[in-house]
């Protein structure tokens, strides 16, 4: 099972549920072997048994630098900043992180333990649009884009509200008014709002109870894992979505997460737009909010960009996102995103519908909406979520945002609860 | 012959000769459709027929697309602008350059013509450290990197004077001291200094006098271009500068341009450093002197940066690192590169070693030093040159820096008088 988990690169958490089941037996440990100390890439040239190729970067050993090296090993598109002068980041007054005690297994660990047990790779905290906290860890530093895998659906249902409250797209309507080509799919009948809330129903391919070839099979339908010799699945993200078969009726019955329904979603914006999803990010969040840096955005193997899980972004810029959001929409004077738009993602979505998914166990109380996930706790939080642990975790009543991002391969997010402790932790200290 | 012109990319201009007799009977024009106004890449998903791949990038109708967008086709590894807040661009009294005229081809015409005939992507103009004028053409921004290509070479041959100002290498040393595998190539014995100016002398393979399947070899070697299934050659960079054979001494005979010797010289830096090539860049040049963006750097078919042409930047980035140079390395009041490696480099090369080489009848009355390249003429002017036309061209007397940026296919460079003659053009009109 360890190859599976392994395996679980990058995708969506469908299948939680049965990888949870399978990694009981021993979940895996975030990495936090340090790359460079341990020879990975490290020379000119790297010596063989060291060097990452699009074959074995998911492994253990070259996940980390992977995660913070995406276009060294795939194809990629810019996310531009534009050309203005980024925005400050204005520093407050620095909170003694290390200092806090967070709650784990039974007893009260320092947060320089968490660090570890999470393999974080950042932790950028702000309070009230101050960063009071920024660590790099292992190789990673400020200028570092890390990717922020399923992170990206949270753009993505951003955008996609932002276009509703203009007026430019019906969330009743089935997705195939907008791409006529999904009328073949089991996807095209679904809602706006069915893919906003993962509330679309269908499957594609045979495998759909066998988390770890399925997300195997969704990489290799992506071109972002080796196909083998006589590869017969779909070749890229449009086939991939193409192939998806009727099941139950959309918008009724569990959450059900899905890098498809994501993926329908970013097609039904770039068709609706003209755009390509990272020119939208760009023109609509990284250039007005005047990110620092570029991003980058992950290419299929027909170069279309994979709006499921396609950004990289630096810690800072992420901090930049997360503080519009919960400043609801503003960065200083600018209304960047309309103030409605926010209104209606912090919303929240359907309690039933996510405690019958086998989110519902990691996410106790919480619920999905706008491609966000919500907490229903006493801050209002709310973040996105990426594979190996990435986060934006935002708190409205305790005026805090916190980035995390890092290699944490466990797909069950058995530490989930350490997570969500050490932020709650830090908001505490923030607002005593 | 048009399909050997057109695989001859990003390449070095070593066998100009050969293909300049091929061109002769039809030198290719430069390439000025539009991408996206012929479908290229357009639509969600491109129509087949218009999908830049790594088969097809090469022709004229996908190279201007590709140039731009360098990171969907190949691997690529940042270019760190750092952390900081970019410098200020100032505008300065614009230059109406559209009206100025230029002598091609026994007459005068208008800049505008000019602007066609050479395929610019993006023209840039500073007087005195200021913007004059800046255009962009076609689809290009001011915020798309652009491939700079063999520009890459003059940042490698820069960083390479600055580490021997700082007595980190010596010139007289063989390149074999700080590279000790370079032992058993013919590139092992040649000195710092026969790098630096493109006298080392050797052969790769059996090809040397075929142009065309020259570039195509070295490019499978590198890796960036399909290599067939029973491929025997080279594998990377590294592979291919060990394969180099021994010719006649080095240091004598004809200026030899080649992609080894520069590759040479950045495997030469990153033993002496221990950092990349792109990292040199960025810690040396991109982040001290304030670049607005990131830049991107190509690497190999093992993941090795590709210190001979790796380089895309943005063309306003260019601008900062021409002015730099033109102001004795000085950034506002900061010395970035010690003025000492300007007076070096700005001392010229050989120029018999260059009128007896290919190019010598491109560039008369020039040479070639520290990867730079000079002319020799009243302006004391001098450039970086990139395959399909990318040039940073520097001319102190003038006060005057000129980015240009560019899809010229002609590898036999028979369009130089003109684009030489329109820079001095706009050199003269800003010194009125």
């Amino acid at each position: 099972m360890l190859e599976l988990r392994q395996l679980a690169l990058l995708c969506g958490l469908q299948a939680c549920a049965a990888v949870h089941a399978a990694a009981a037996a021993g979940i895996p440990a975030a990495i936090t072997e340090v790359p460079s100390q341990v020879g990975v890439m490290v020379g000119f040239p790297p010596a063989p048994e060291n060097q990452v190729t699009l074959r074995n970067y998911a492994t253990p050993r070259f996940m980390r630098w992977t995660l913070a090296h995406m276009s060294s090993v795939f194809n990629t598109e810019r996310v531009s900043r534009g050309s203005g002068m980024p925005t400050a980041l204005p520093q407050g007054q620095p909170l003694d992180v290390d200092a806090i005690e967070v709650g784990w297994q039974g007893r009260q660990i320092p947060m320089t333990e968490a660090y570890r047990i999470l393999g974080a790779d950042a932790l950028l905290v702000m309070h009230r649009g101050q960063v009071v906290f920024e660590r790099y860890f292992g190789d990673m530093t400020p200028a570092t884009l890390h990717a922020a895998n399923s992170c990206t659906k949270s753009f993505v249902g951003t955008l996609a509200q932002t276009l509703i409250t203009e007026g430019r797209l019906d969330p009743d309507a089935p997705a195939s008014r907008y791409v006529p080509e999904l009328a073949s799919s089991a996807l095209g009948s679904a809602r706006i709002r069915d893919l906003l809330d993962m509330r679309a129903n269908f499957r594609i391919g045979d495998d759909v109870h066998r988390a770890g070839s399925l997300q195997v099979a969704a990489l290799q339908a992506y071109g972002v894992y080796p196909r083998p010799a006589n590869y017969a699945g779909p070749d890229g993200a449009i086939a991939m979505m193409l192939a998806a078969k009727p099941t139950t009726p959309h918008g009724v019955g569990p959450m059900r997460y899905d890098n498809a329904t994501a993926e329908a979603l970013g097609w039904v914006l770039s068709r609706v737009t003209g755009l390509s999803v990272p020119d939208l990010i760009s023109q609509r969040f990284w250039a007005p909010m005047g990110a620092e840096r570029d991003g980058d955005f992950l290419l299929d193997s027909r170069k279309m960009p994979i709006a499921a899980f396609g950004l990289q972004s630096d810690a800072r810029d992420l901090a930049r996102f997360g503080e519009m959001i919960r400043n609801h929409g503003r960065v200083g004077d600018k209304q960047v995103i309309p103030a409605a738009v926010i209104d209606e993602i912090r919303r929240g979505g359907d309690r039933a519908a996510f405690a019958a998914s086998p989110d519902g166990a990691v996410l106790p109380g919480g619920s999905y909406h706008d491609m966000w996930w919500f907490n229903h706790d006493d801050l209002d939080s709310f973040q996105c979520q990426g594979q190996f642990a990435q986060r934006v975790w935002i708190a409205p009543k305790a005026q805090t945002v916190i980035v995390l991002l890092s290699s944490d391969p466990d797909a069950s997010r058995s530490r989930e609860p350490l997570r969500l402790g050490a932020f709650r932790a830090i908001a505490r200290a923030l607002n005593r």
